[in-house]
């Protein structure tokens, strides 16, 4: 880039949304991954879809690369400016358009934040079931360019199920509108190429989703297994006996420990897993199925404590949301990975997770979505230590290559970006690389959109 | 092609798999479209993946054309061999691999028939829920290729919902494989992509697909409106009482009349519409929704008939299933379209469908899933009245255009093909189209897949 690009940015936006001081730049160096890092040469606020599209425009001409970026909590280094450019932070552009509860869509800009929407649609009765971690301040944008899941994805899926329609900039400056609020729709399915495509096709700059009506009723519980195997059991049988839940969570003995440590909520720190699990719907069948999950945890050898109140309920819940942060103050840096294993293999994998920080002399706690294979182990170490940080690679090589040994894929949620690159090869091989390859080129020949991320270097 | 070719194709597949002889060929000139016929090359029929990808090595090495074909029920030409060349039939590729009843998945070969799948399943309390009005003809693979819909869409989605995973054929003869088991994966969504692309981008030999569990039971109803204003009303009161019924369908006067003459049902031959629903699920849930909607039903003008025996039951959806095979017995020529609007303008599009119909001098019968505003606009004629056909299609044309303007889309269930081609740039707009194209040369840069379907001419 040179003096004349920064100008044109400025003539697009107006200079009061062009930053190029130090100071600021750091602040989009990054994003949650820790490890990545590097300056970009400008960062870049559009107000509106135009503005979006000359910036594009701009940069295929100059060929330099364009990093879209939502609210930065990615973690796979999926927003990490890692060839400089420029960063096109979607903040501002962050307006709920229209919501229709006849039709039960929603239409928004990629800015708005997740729990925003829900927020705005719960007065019809209605919710956006994606719920990541980080969804008060996770960009819609940013959740459906990385596909994110969350708590509830086993009954409600991920964002992928909710998005019904996109308007995207391309590279080369035009912008164009696939689907709508209509679920059936014919063509290439470009509105899913474009979902989990992670920047790298081109800019989000308007989303229909999908809204589904709010359950009238939930039940939580939590279990707590003297022996993974019983936890194993209890997830498997939920299933066959054709419960879902819209939650079913697993933490295995270190991140309880670790969550008791700093949180204090008379967890069972001897216990080798706690189920948490949560039904919801309607109030017969809640019942029902709270019923028959609570007698298949006991005779699987848990001990179940079922919520009988709100206060109750946010007990169980606070656990599970402190399994990260608790797990991230324990040492200065944190990987949290989200290795994804058929259902079946959730026990065998947090085993062999267990055994994995053994051998390589790292600290892992392992928790995450039981009921769809999603988990994560997390490992907590010190990035400055360069002799425990080789260590850590080694278990992250070894975690990866057994979730897709058991049959499972290397992101549930968190996106490949550059942090799982490596491994893409392992799950797709060569072929299977060089279709995606060939799409990227198709869409982005100049290859300026978030360069080097999810299928690597295409030239 | 040339003799040389033909003695090819025998090598790969054994000369008893490959049809040259001029009877054989007129089998495979047509599908379910009326208006479209071609005479193929020759029809192969592979056996395995290994030969799939040897028919595609060879015709990309001498660019004739490939025209993937499951059982030929297409109702937009998609499968006619337009161009000459080779028809590829998946029929011998009918292998059920897998049924994984603990993670609630089935692996399959394009070939097996829809509703062979689910007797497959049944016996685990599962189902695998798209049901085309062809599910006991039509291939897994066709459904894949056309996304097809059916009756149970509203509740239970559409075809591109259930595929996990696809094992595919390249034009150049590589064989790929993305997505399987997992609900969770990460890299461009290619099993979506290749999911309705309509035999364009490859050839599917091998198909994942999701399984969910059998309601526990189901209540259906029939109501009969004196105006189509109050059966519109109900759909809209159903939904945003927040009732998702499996099956939402409504008949118009028209195809109401047909189904009488044919098939003495008892149907009130001067009802303006009638709604034909099925709640499922568990028993309290599907009672309570029952009871709710009923009274929603009477409250709008409704007649009810509720059925309380698998044999009323039986009866109101022969009433449904009559529709079509009772209007293609009316006239030589059968047109069933499938342009989709917005839940809410159900009644709008019915009611200007028979607008068109009479403006046009043309026999329409409309019915379809009003709940997800897919309604099938069924054109009865004679294609060797040209003067009447002339103004079939100009009919056509005010139907699409209608679909487009009240928000909808060309096709809900039947693909584009051949048949609705000439409507697609109205729907994507010119970069939209050259998007798709410049994927589909991606994949297939000598056109030889299903070449000038969907995406039109490619060079």
């Amino acid at each position: 880039m040179n003096a004349n690009n920064i100008q044109e940015l400025k003539a697009i936006v107006g200079s009061q949304w062009v930053a190029t001081e130090k100071e600021d730049l750091i602040c989009y160096g990054y994003d949650a991954t820790p490890g990545f890092f590097n300056l970009p040469e400008a960062v870049v606020q559009p107000g509106s879809k135009e503005e979006v599209a000359a910036i594009l425009k701009l940069a295929n001409r100059e060929k330099f690369p364009v990093y879209t970026r939502g609210s930065g909590t990615n973690l796979s280094a999926g927003s990490v400016p890692a060839q400089g450019g420029v960063v096109l932070s979607t903040a501002r552009m962050n307006k709920i358009f229209a919501i229709d509860p006849e039709n039960w869509t929603a239409v928004v800009e990629p800015g708005v934040i997740v729990s925003e929407l829900n927020a705005a649609v719960e007065k019809y009765g209605l919710i956006y079931p994606p719920d990541p971690g980080t969804v008060t301040t996770a960009s819609i944008g940013g959740t459906v360019a990385e596909n994110s899941g969350g708590l509830r994805g086993l009954k409600y899926g991920v964002t992928k199920h909710y998005v019904t329609g996109v308007e995207v900039a391309l590279a080369d400056g035009s912008v164009v509108e696939y689907g709508g609020g209509n679920v059936k729709a014919p063509g290439y399915d470009m509105v899913m190429l474009f979902t989990g495509s992670e920047g790298t096709l081109g800019v989000l700059t308007k989303i229909t989703v999908r809204l589904v009506p709010a359950p009238v009723t939930r039940r939580s519980m939590i279990a707590t297994f003297a022996d993974l195997a019983g936890a194993g059991r209890s997830i498997a049988e939920i299933i066959s006996n054709k419960i879902i839940p819209a939650t079913l969570e697993i933490m295995d003995n270190y991140t309880i420990r670790t969550v008791e440590s700093f949180a204090k909520l008379g967890l069972p720190v001897e216990a080798e897993a706690i189920i948490l699990a949560e039904v919801d719907g309607d109030a017969d069948t809640v019942e029902a199925d709270a019923v028959k999950m609570e007698k298949i945890l006991r005779e699987n050898g848990g001990e179940v404590r079922v919520a009988n109140s709100a206060q109750e309920r946010d007990q169980i819940w606070a656990a599970r949301r402190a399994a990260l942060p608790s797990l991230a103050k324990l040492r200065p840096s944190t990987f949290c990975e989200d290795a994804t294993v058929p259902r079946d293999k959730v026990p065998d994998m947090v085993r062999i997770v267990t055994e994995i920080a053994a051998r390589n002399k790292v600290e892992i706690g392992t928790f995450g979505h039981a009921g769809d294979g999603n988990l994560h182990p997390t490992i907590v170490t010190d990035l400055r230590d360069a002799a425990e940080m080789e260590r850590v690679y080694a278990a992250m090589d070894e975690i990866f290559k057994t979730a897709l040994r058991l049959g499972g894929t290397l992101s549930g949620e968190h996106g490949i970006g550059l942090g799982k690159l490596k491994y893409m090869p392992d799950q797709f091989g060569a072929e299977g690389m060089a279709v995606m390859r060939s799409i990227k080129l198709a869409l982005d020949p100049n290859n300026i959109l978030n360069p080097g991320k999810l299928v690597g270097e295409v030239h």
